[in-house]
């Protein structure tokens, strides 16, 4: 048996094997970074699981977050007429419909409901579902059986002893697991660099409380959408000072719902305020709940930062909470976003000046916990860039773990899983990029090119040529965007042009006529000419009309 | 008098006017950030200072690091033939000399040694400079007398109280400044968010000497070329150790030798190893110190995580320290470089994780012991952005300055320095962007563009049309870059050009014979097609050649 593709941070997905048959754990995706232009969305490579399609036994999924369950869309489209199996919580199921229908493969899907400390068979496949706390509930860890031990997977965690639905870690059943024998365990990684332990999630709300019990006007809190005991806090906040709260944000209601309809989030229908009446209601009366904790541009809190948000214009004396983390890679949206909230004349509440948010992922001390209670014979770090998965290796080392039991794989990576568990090879896995209505279209090679494009600019050069002769016609025309400034370039383009006109010259001298090779000898003299007078390389684009 | 543009990070530069002189303290640039694509540098706008270029007295810099004086060799040249008269301690004039000539530029400034403790008087203007600790050695405050008493501009700072030196912020001298009367203080606001004391420079000593005693291999440390001490505490780090050094890097190079010169560096020759020697010497017995600590694509330690430097080729065993901050917008570069020395097997210490850096920048206690020693009738926080000004306004009022004695300003205000303090208007202020050889032809109009292109890639038309009836001769050819690819792309180019034929018929029957408005047609039609068919919106470029 074997297991592929462990998940970095963002777009996880597994892949188990075993008696020929495979079992997706977690299919998610990731977001675009900066040095991939255009692209909207980010998924895994599907080519593994796309030749082993008719094998795929069913997905199952440890909790709702987007880098655990927003590529199953996409991946479901693999699987042309058959509804795959889909396990998960009925939370989780919940997120994950909506996205379904969203994307109108709701009936690729047949959904299955589990609940923590169930076990399910489905194939060959014995698996036991364990509730662990993370910053969305009715999250699980699963443990798959294999003839050598179980394969324990954490999902993303941490062990919050006083979790705000009183659910905490299954510590008793992970305990169960390791009396049983597990043989290899893939642990969360993400807060592998942070020591101590990870503050419970219910640290947060005093800190709430105070903010709005001392706010004299309106509060915005932004937070994920997801995250229903955040946004119960937020709630409880709201309602020990007398306000009304009211939801802002798309996703924000679809999870209200959805965790209102679950018994999940207690909110009297009195207390919430729709968005309409915001403006004929006491500011002072109310708590608006929104997304756009991490700079998303078009979010209501992005809008209410530039001053363009429809229903909610801050002023000096109103009090905004980012009651969340800064996604790596998020910082400088962030921070724009904070300074404009302060430009309005607002106070803002943020991390790590003010405790208004906890990690949802277990610290070092808690990773700590996890490998001494589970004692795992072999142990792969996963969900993680490197530098997190080289840190908690070290902490399963420190506790004993013998260094040769514990590997650190990269996407892609299959482990073979016998007495021993080695790397045994490579399956096809990276990034497939959503740009528009395209999945996988754009490429490395667009990329670059975009890059290129973005860092100086482009410069199309125009000739019409003589069929027959090769004599210029018409041109050379130049269009250029992204390349000098209008007034300061005019000298430079006559130039250009008159260096083309000489390339073509000489061309014809050489009795050059092939378009190709004229092409060629003008992208070479303009892009030495380009770096010799102002040091850019724009992308030089040469189009020969043959008249 | 009036004091404008208010320095936010990067880019400081304050002018300060008196009896129709100028004075310019500070004059330094930034980086540019990711939706700035292939901009170098980011300079202030001189616009006012160009306006006053007979009025400039002279320029006053606090310290030597490139947001601080990095845009002089620039300023200079506005100042046609005479030598500006440039004052700063000899370190910083040591950094800022190498600069000038390698902008050729040396005999365009007349520079000035100051010491700390001192007073200097040019024009109008009186001045005494305080020694600071920073993270760079010889920083100063300045005072600037007023009719009104003086105007306090801290420059950047800490309270260290165990500097490697011994020289620690002159205390006695704020004091006496503070006797004598501060009307006004501008202070550094980097750290305002962050509660308490910044760690003694001397804490992270220890650390260094820790981490290369246990050390079985190579130890590369990455930190910024001018922090003088901390290469010092490497440099002690090693020869306690019985290591010798290799420097790498040109800066690195340059300001050891200005510091090792000036006495501030203590590193006898034999303890350093050239980097041709690296090769054949034991590397357990060698310290490289070099740059890169930010991510720097081409520095020395990206060459290294890419497996792709000249001289030191890492393995496992070795290990590498970053011993520096992550400066906010670097973050994705330094997190993708150490995950690139993780994969060569070297163990890697940086910070939070390891306690290998100490900020430059005093935290919220010293910035109140600041405001309580100096005691200012009116306080400007500067050197932050929006939340970093606000978060030291606050700081301000709680130690009982009254809130409308605080003023949060933006770059280009006017403050008018009276009796009272107040913000009278605006100059020009912004950013002045350097492109290869170009300053300032590069505007938001081209990076608008760059942005444009990158997002979606570009589409030319090209068609060739008779210049008398309108006819198309030849065409319309079509060639992309960064939008679609090749394979996938094919089909929707054919039905491009059918699209485009089809705009050319429809003119012709309509007998428009514009190119302008042609082109308008085509840009319309495809911009369409093309949003349907994908959901992305290229920049169409149509080029209409009359033959």
């Amino acid at each position: 048996m074997f297991l592929g593709g462990v998940g970095e941070v963002g777009r996880n997905m597994t892949c188990v094997e075993l008696e020929d048959r495979v079992l997706i754990v977690d299919a998610g995706l990731s977001f675009p970074t900066h040095d991939q232009p255009g692209v909207d969305l980010v998924l895994p490579d599907f080519e593994y699981v796309r030749g082993r399609r008719d094998d795929v036994e069913a997905v199952v999924l440890t909790h709702g977050h987007e880098d655990h369950i927003g590529a199953l869309p996409y991946l479901l489209r693999e699987f042309g007429g058959r509804a795959l199996p889909v396990y998960g919580t009925a939370f989780t199921l919940a997120l994950l419909e909506g996205k379904l229908e969203e994307h109108g493969v709701r009936d690729r899907a047949d959904l299955r409901t589990i609940r923590p400390g169930e076990g399910v068979r489905v194939g060959p496949f014995s698996m036991r579902f364990m509730r662990v706390t993370h910053s969305i509930p009715d999250g699980v860890a699963v443990a798959i059986d294999t003839p050598f031990g179980s394969i324990l997977h954490t999902g993303d965690f941490k062990i919050d002893q006083t979790p705000l639905d009183g659910r905490p870690t299954d510590l008793h059943a992970l305990a169960e697991e390791a009396g049983r024998g597990v043989h290899l365990l893939l642990s969360d990684s993400t807060n592998a660099e942070e020591a101590g332990y990870t503050a419970s999630e219910r640290s947060v709300g005093p800190v709430l409380t105070d903010i709005v019990a001392r706010a004299p006007q309106l509060v915005v809190v932004a937070c994920f959408s997801s995250h229903i005991h955040r946004i119960q806090q937020v709630v409880n906040a709201a309602r020990a000072n007398e306000r009304v709260v009211t939801f802002l944000g798309r996703s924000m209601h679809q999870s209200v719902a959805a965790a209102r309809r679950l018994g999940l989030l207690s909110v009297p229908d009195e207390d919430i305020l729709p968005v309409e009446e915001l403006g004929s209601f006491d500011p002072s009366r109310v708590v608006v709940i929104c997304t756009g904790s991490q700079g998303e541009p078009l979010s209501a809190l992005s809008l209410m930062a530039a001053r363009e948000h429809k229903w909610v214009r801050l002023r000096e004396g109103d009090v905004v909470v980012l009651s969340s983390s800064l996604i790596p890679g998020n910082e400088p949206a962030i921070h724009r976003v904070i300074d404009g909230l302060y430009r309005t004349g607002a106070d803002v509440f943020h991390v790590p000046a003010a405790p208004v948010h906890a990690s949802g992922h277990a610290a070092a001390e808690e990773l700590r916990l996890m490998l001494s209670l589970v004692r795992p014979r072999w142990f792969v770090p996963i969900h993680g860039e490197r530098r997190h998965l080289a840190h908690h290796a070290k902490l399963a080392t420190e506790i004993g773990i013998p260094p040769e039991r514990v590997l650190i794989c990269e996407d892609g990576d299959v482990l073979e899983v016998g007495e021993k568990v080695e790397i045994a090879g490579r399956v096809p896995a990276g990034m497939t990029f959503v740009d528009g209505l395209g999945i996988g279209d754009v490429g490395e090679v667009v990329l670059r090119d975009r890059r290129k494009l973005a860092g100086e600019g482009v410069v199309v050069v125009v000739v019409a040529i003589d069929a027959d002769h090769g004599q210029l016609v018409s041109g050379p025309d130049l269009v250029r965007r992204g390349f000098v400034f209008e007034e300061t370039g005019a000298n430079i383009l006559d130039a250009a042009r008159e260096r083309v006109m000489l390339v073509l010259r000489e061309s014809a001298e050489a009795e050059v006529t092939d378009p190709g090779v004229l092409e060629q000898n003008i992208r070479r003299a303009l892009g030495r000419f380009f770096y010799d007078a102002t040091q850019r390389k724009p992308v030089i684009l040469p189009v020969i009309l043959e008249v």
